[in-house]
């Protein structure tokens, strides 16, 4: 075949990382059982089983189903279901103060396809798209397949630095787009300050680049106080993505992004070539659920108690058990937290596979940087697992630091 | 902003067809009421929601979102659901006399992601893929965004022309893909006669291209004896796609491909790139319904009847109507008429459009068409009306050429 070259060069830039790997450690049962040699996870970044209102869903499915079900199982409009279009955009409305968003809106499969849609719409090869660094493994995927040039733009405790980023533009940068998950980054787990947030919107108006505001975790804060999206401001300079990945389910795949005027049809005319419409059931059933606020609130605030008891028992358990060898800070929101290993000479990715012996999966943090800069990084994910489970994970990875310091 | 020549030279060759106003003009109420001006629709490849086993797929969200739910309602493998991928292995090696075909599947966000796929892994600027003509329009748009150069080879009664094809190969043309639908056709209602499915799989081989053969309508045959695919006998030279759209419900959004071997781990990494993974509930709704092949091969029979009706009604009325001015061959399945304009002078723009204002919707040929090739020819769809519903339309049909004829 005249063609396996260039699809073997084509693919190469998309890493195809841990997650699989992860995804299939996860569906192994793990949390019920923390004594035996059953895998505990901090490795996947996935919502547990427990955070899944399953009942409502059920609910809500009988409801979407019931009578002729056409809007359910018919095509829908590209852009997605009307009525939650009209849901989402008042929600962005008030809680986001995007100024009339509806007409913005496009429906996505998982905020995912977002990403992938911008990188098809926007980038050529060789364009530069800035990324904050460390940063979603998934989202330096779905832009490597487009074959950009990739600056990565470091990540302190107020998140991305907005005047390094200044720096490199002064200089000359000119980035197509800039990458960033605003709120409890996966993976840093840092919040990007206000202060930085209206620096950033100056920044691309200036310099005439587009925000990618990816805010999955957004509704997940649970210490602290909310602060307005960058695109609250600059709804010409960012396109904001949502989910509801991690606030209803993944299983849906829906998302949704909010476009500036300029940019939205052509990302509806890439979507409609792309996979026509997102999965109307799905949508379906989000309208059915997001129909009670009340409901919709209450399970938003059981999902923020679930994370701040999970987030402050991982933490807890390090500063118990592995004090001075790891450091933990603690995130306002979100499922991760960016650990640094204090101990010197020990590599997190040696840590990381001295752990998987010990049956506790971590990610090193050369995943989420092009060009390896973590060398000394773990990203822990206190998402699966519930207090008990999360004191025995660190507890099995202290007997990893043991391992490596009595080889060492 | 620097970036807004670039996209939007990069979607001038997405053409944005009529799929998005069809589907709106579709969404009205129109099969109850054939007297009235509603808009009877012969535009739309929708399936009508009476084909939709609502009930079914209620009581199998019931089974699926019932205790834990977790599969259901988390991210799955990029691959797809192992149990759905068991059971479409399965159906195809049996079916299809694909060999080994599990290891080779795909499970995507419907046919339309699969074909998006294909052109990210496959095509650069430039590249040739030849595409039958006339074309289903939604493969014209995923592959464009890639920006080949099309090559439309055009269908006569047997499907796609292999010896005009044969011809322009051995003058030089070097396609990277081959792109048709070879039963019943979207537009052209053609089925690819077997003598040419094994002479497409020897050109593939000889001049080493990638067959895209899209078979969403293969189990909707209400005529004639099933042929075997083009990948039967040519596994690695095609990739072949299936869908559930038509033969359960659009609204799950899932489709499948089985790809060669050595394309496989390429798409898959695309795929997780795109959208890490299709709608886990879609996926195990399908599960629960294809765990019951007794009740799925009933449905399919149900749904075979229930097209064969319509396409004898839709034909029988412009044999009865419309003789000497319309011409409509009767196709083995699916959901579509290629029909042809014998009276002389009688562009068929001109008639959709006088057919519009007597509130009946065809879709122009030349729709399916870069080339503009198809200015006599209406795609007729036969699936969003019952037969009274059809005899009408054709009516209609028959007031707006009578229109055009005393207007001329």
């Amino acid at each position: 075949m005249t063609s396996r070259p260039e699809f073997a060069a084509r693919t190469a830039g998309m890493r195809p990382s841990k997650l699989r790997e992860l995804v299939a450690a996860a569906a192994r049962p793990s949390a019920g059982d923390v004594s035996g040699p059953t895998l505990l996870s901090l490795g996947g970044g996935l919502p547990p089983a427990e955070a899944f209102p399953a009942r409502a869903v059920a609910e809500a499915a009988e409801r979407a189903l019931a009578g002729a079900a056409g809007a359910a199982l018919q095509y829908s409009a590209t852009e997605g279901d009307p009525d939650l279009l009209d849901l989402v955009g008042a929600d962005l409305a008030g809680r986001l103060r995007l100024p009339d968003p509806t007409g913005r809106l496009l429906v996505t499969t998982g905020s995912q396809q977002a990403l992938d849609l911008i990188g098809k719409v926007l980038l050529d090869p060789g364009d530069v798209a800035v990324v904050e660094s460390p940063a979603y493994v998934g989202a330096l995927r779905a832009l490597a397949g487009y074959q950009p040039r990739i600056v990565e733009v470091p990540v302190d405790d107020d998140g991305m630095d907005t005047e390094l980023l200044a720096g490199r533009l002064r200089a000359g940068l000119r980035p197509k787009l800039c990458y960033l998950v605003p709120n409890f980054s996966n993976p840093s787990g840092r919040t990007l300050t206000a202060r930085r947030r209206t620096r950033l919107a100056q920044l691309a108006a200036r310099y005439g680049f587009l925000i990618v505001e990816d805010d999955p975790y957004g509704q997940l804060r649970f210490a602290g106080a909310d602060l307005p999206p960058v695109a609250a401001d600059a709804a010409e300079q960012v396109v904001y993505l949502g989910s509801f990945s991690k606030l209803v389910a993944p299983g849906l795949r829906v998302g949704y992004l909010a476009a500036p005027r300029w940019l939205h049809r052509a990302l509806t005319v890439a979507k409609q070539a792309t996979d026509l419409n997102s999965a109307a059931l799905s949508q379906r059933l989000l309208v059915e659920l997001l129909a009670d606020p009340d409901w919709f609130a209450g399970h938003l605030a059981g999902l923020r108690d679930l994370y701040r008891v999970r987030a402050e028992a991982l933490t807890g358990a390090v500063a118990d058990r592995l004090a001075g060898r790891l450091a933990t800070p603690m995130p306002d929101g979100g499922m991760f937290v960016w650990a640094s290993v204090q101990t010197p000479g020990i590599d997190a990715l040696a840590l990381a596979r001295a752990a998987m012996r010990r049956a506790v999966s971590v990610v090193p943090g050369n995943e989420f940087s092009l060009a390896d800069g973590y060398p000394r990084h773990l990203r822990l994910s206190f998402s699966m697992l519930g207090p008990a489970g999360l004191v025995a994970a660190v507890d099995r990875l202290g007997d990893a630091f043991d391992d490596l310091t009595a080889s060492g």
